[in-house]
């Protein structure tokens, strides 16, 4: 490699989850330099291997002085890097760079981003906070429901630039179970059938205890009727998206929605509350934690002018 | 061995699921001689298996001559040891001994029982058949609805001697998948309370919508308020069967209810339905197979008079 090639990050943001880990390259402008990913996630790693894992993925963008490194996810959590304790909702999504991680290399300064919590019910975020405070440093203001669809969804109530309240559904686990270990893996496949899709958010809306019947269904129809494994698919994801909208119907019903997430599973929300009539605004997850990892670390190098 | 050691069967009753397979030496005055298990289910099994599988296990009770074997469940699968084509409701549970499995070992003559398939809502049955058959020889006239909790738990209408419809819920696999392998492993443990049960069974029936947002809700009170192992394991359980009980309650309401299965699962349902304000009958999913496969293998030897 010559030395044309080398990038210099002005900072470097890191998006850190269980499974998987996102870096990118930052200029001071905000723009996107560089951007690797790994899977040394949260579950492979001891405290110990954090640091050496960060290094593989971003040593090439290092300069000789100190360059910030600022991570959110689940590097913060107990299990993780070192532990970065939960902020109490109500509250900011962030309020500032976080805690700051042991490092031997003297060119790392690693901070982590706290995750949320909220006592009654009990729930926690740990990564969407930073979305959350990236969607409102380009919509400043916004007063209404953010809706995060993954693995563990999140339903949040943004007022006043705080995060009020919110709530998980573990609607994505249990379609990455269902599909991939219970019965129903015999019967889907590849490919969407949008119809079947439509028909099962509908049925979860109007007949909520829908759920724990219609599944074995899928299972009985590719036995008795060769249900294509498109529309199991469909069907499947429209009966647990319509469930987690029937339940954090208190969210969303007449307020304003904004969706933040994969592209393509954003599409499938959109559709499904498109349904229920409303027209959520869409947001790119990764752009939102750049963002909001830009918000965290800045509130450190300017502080905003204190009485003391 | 000694020869009096030696125990001959009149004939032998086989429950074949899909991961075990459990084998019984009957008498023809229907008193149980010998039991054996193995965890040779079809799962495990190609069609060339099932005759050793079934030769390992009951060798030892055959004598010189043929011996009548009579199975119910998967080995009657496309997938088992020969297909036994479901009949479709409204039909008895049992019409026969069912088809004919190919042997190379002379001294066996093996039936399997068909399931049971009903086209509208799709769903099938194998195995449960059998034990709706048992129940109704022992319970003549009985009008009313069967609960066969399990991996696939089964509500079943029963009238005039006959299966009339049925509906299958995932509610065990769906149980299984979420505390051996979903983020919730972390929260469960051994032991049960009674109360949480109850709480959450009643919960699910107020807002049959609550299943979607109750689960990840054990994990975070886990994390944050050290939510005791044995209260978030008997929560689970009770916002499934709550959410089974309000999906199945067409079946269940204002209808003489019987259970029928593992003693454990009976106790846990039959703790639901108390709390709807019903009293089960409590039958033993074993010996309710047994009968059942008595009552299919005397269809064969000695049928009811016919016209021709």
């Amino acid at each position: 490699m010559t030395s044309d090639n080398h990038i210099r990050a002005d900072w470097i943001a890191v998006d850190w989850g269980t499974s998987n880990l996102r870096a990118w390259a930052m200029a001071t402008d905000g723009s996107v330099l560089a951007e690797a990913t790994s899977d040394q996630g949260m579950s492979t790693l001891t405290a110990a291997d954090y640091e050496p894992a960060l290094l593989g993925l971003i040593a090439d963008w290092l300069g000789t002085d100190v360059t910030d490194v600022q991570i959110s996810g689940m590097a913060g959590s107990r299990q993780g890097w070192i532990e970065s304790p939960y902020s109490s909702v109500p509250c900011p999504p962030v309020s500032g760079p976080g805690v700051l991680a042991p490092t031997a290399d003297p060119r790392l300064n690693v901070r982590i981003v706290p995750g949320l919590s909220q006592s009654t019910p009990a729930d926690v975020m740990r990564g969407e906070e930073t979305q959350i405070a990236g969607f409102l440093s380009s919509n400043p203001g916004f007063d209404g429901v953010l809706c995060l669809p993954g693995t563990h969804s999140k339903w949040v109530e943004i007022s006043a630039a705080e995060v009020i309240s919110f709530r998980t559904f573990m609607t994505g686990e249990l379609f990455a179970l269902l599909a991939k270990q219970s019965v129903l893996r015999h019967s889907l496949g590849t490919g969407w059938d949008e119809a079947a899709f439509e028909a099962a958010v509908a049925e979860a809306q109007t007949h909520p205890e829908a759920m724990a019947r219609t599944l074995f269904g899928l299972r009985a129809e590719s036995l008795l009727a060769d249900l294509p494994p498109s529309e199991a698919t469909a069907r499947l994801s429209g009966t647990l998206i319509g469930a987690e909208l029937a339940a954090a119907r208190p969210y969303w019903l007449g307020r304003p929605v904004a969706l933040i997430g994969a592209s393509k599973l954003v599409d499938v929300y959109a559709a499904a509350l498109g349904l229920q009539g409303l027209i959520p605004k869409r947001c790119d997850a990764g752009q939102m934690t750049r963002l909001g990892l830009a918000t965290a670390r800045n509130s450190a190098i300017d502080p905003a002018p204190t009485l003391h």
